[in-house]
């Protein structure tokens, strides 16, 4: 439509949409799913189990991710894993990505290949093909990923199967990445180790299928944060859940630092968004795989869901857009 | 991360992300492909084919699309559409689609809950599922839609297949849309037929596998021109190209809206993009199947693509950012 003036030799502008997606594409492995990578009109990808799992999420500039906090690597990855999560969370295995960026004509070529390069590393840590994408011009950088998931023959866990009496458990942190929120918006930059929960989650992709394969009820990705998440869950399932607090361990370098900041850690990890731990019920406490750890029960609808037996009083998790 | 001030009652700030997107997928049909919809952490569609042809497309305001030449309605139709031709493209049959919806939090609910309207009614027009979808908050609007499509069996229809002697045909208008951008440029809003092109393209859904199953040689959606495109078939063929222009037919009305601009309709067919014909090459004649028009021939790498057998003299297409 309107074209906008080009800047200077290293920004996209200048190199284009296809020397750009010809830069981050070419030479790439593609694990065996992909029938078809990158460069025709689609790509082809197997889906041996003759259903696939999709799930798109966005990352936008100033609203999901500061590249004054993160790389555009970390970005990249973030952008991934948020996806490879949601795939998890039905129990199935994602084979394949595919992104569109949308970044100012201004943009220096570095950043924007540094994001599709962590877009590519994500996905090839975890053997998931890169097969696909779009670049545009936009005001601001957003980030969508769309990922594909097969589920190997097993019945894809929804939200909606939890019953009363079912144990609720976790596989995954909790309260990192809001411990690293915490840190970076107060100007530090360390410790180093809740500050990279904040910029790119390590979700526990294969404890989804693992889960699933255990006979796990239902399942949700914590990406609102624990409480928010499990309400979620609740409602499809029409139950309650209740939270046993003593069984959520606060790690000790989320008490160190939250007692640097004057902050509750049992909140970042009650309310905490972003990690991308599994959150599931399961029928009973022998059913759960290695890694998943039950934290509460399944109650009767009417309950809510709870913390110790009592409605949480602070706000339980991340807002979308008020 | 950061929050923004909500603004007025009637706003995505307002509604909320869960508000919109129970407003837009409640209650909506969905096609036998759709084995798990929306409203859990992903979609499942049916694969039948045991494999999957997915592509991704982003429109972003002021640059794909303006809100006083279209309705929310159209360009959330567009956003579909261009998907949808792409997966035809490859002689697929689109099954389902996942949106990622980015706009500022002032948008009123009515803009967005309209665009949304608009990738429903151009899915559910063509019997595809709108299975799943992210709205996240962004300075301005970015609507990035992923598409699925089945092969039934049929081999993908690369761009990398023509062969010197195979015949080049398109299906599909071209040239429509360019004449509705000059007639939208110059401040006018009629005649409708061209500009309605530029709002939303009607793509030959329908011909993609239709050539496929005629045998195809080779297949591209026009999005950035005929000339750009074939462009990048023959490219990717390592073939040359050569368009015959007295096979092109200009229609009367592009005839009409180019002498009142005082433009070439001509130039229009041969570089218009974003009405999303197919271009296609079979082995003869012979095999074209109904509704598609032979328009040239392919010839030695060495010829490139030419228009009656000589370089085409001015901008071939829709260039990307510059």
């Amino acid at each position: 439509m309107g074209d906008s003036p080009a800047s200077g030799a290293d920004t996209v502008a200048a190199i284009g949409e296809f020397g750009l997606i010809r830069q981050v594409t070419e030479g790439r492995p593609q694990p065996s799913t992909t029938l078809l990578g990158p460069g025709d009109d689609t790509a082809v990808v197997a889906a041996p189990d003759g259903r696939v799992a999709v799930t798109t999420d966005a990352l936008v500039e100033g609203v999901h991710f500061r590249l004054d906090w993160s790389t555009p690597t970390q970005v990249g990855r973030k952008a991934v894993a948020v996806n490879l999560a949601d795939i998890a969370a039905m129990g199935a295995v994602p084979t394949s990505v595919v992104v569109a960026l949308a970044c100012p004509p201004e943009t220096p070529t570095a950043v924007a290949a540094e994001l599709l390069d962590g877009v590519a590393a994500e996905a090839q840590r975890v053997h998931v093909g890169v097969v696909g994408g779009d670049m545009v011009r936009a005001e601001s950088i957003v980030l969508t990923v769309t990922a594909l998931g097969d589920l190997g023959g097993r019945a894809p866990v929804t939200r909606s199967g939890a019953r009363p009496g079912d144990v609720v458990a976790v596989c995954g942190r909790l309260g990192w990445a809001a411990a690293g929120l915490a840190v970076l918006s107060r100007g530090f930059r360390s410790p180093v180790s809740v500050v990279n929960a904040q910029r790119c989650p390590d979700p526990p992709y294969a404890a989804g299928p693992a889960a699933a394969l255990a006979g796990a009820t239902a399942m949700i990705d914590v990406s609102d944060g624990l409480l928010a998440d499990l309400a979620h869950l609740a409602e499809a399932s029409v139950v309650g859940i209740d939270v046993s607090s003593e069984r959520l361990t606060v790690p000790e370098r989320l008490v160190d630092v939250a007692t640097a900041l004057g902050a509750d850690p049992m909140h970042w990890v009650l309310t905490g968004g972003e990690d991308h731990a599994l959150a599931a019920t399961f029928r009973s406490l022998s059913d759960l795989p290695e890694g998943w750890c039950p934290i509460g029960s399944v109650t009767a609808p009417e309950a809510g869901v709870t913390v110790d037996g009592s409605p949480y009083d602070r706000e339980p998790g991340w807002r979308h857009w008020t």
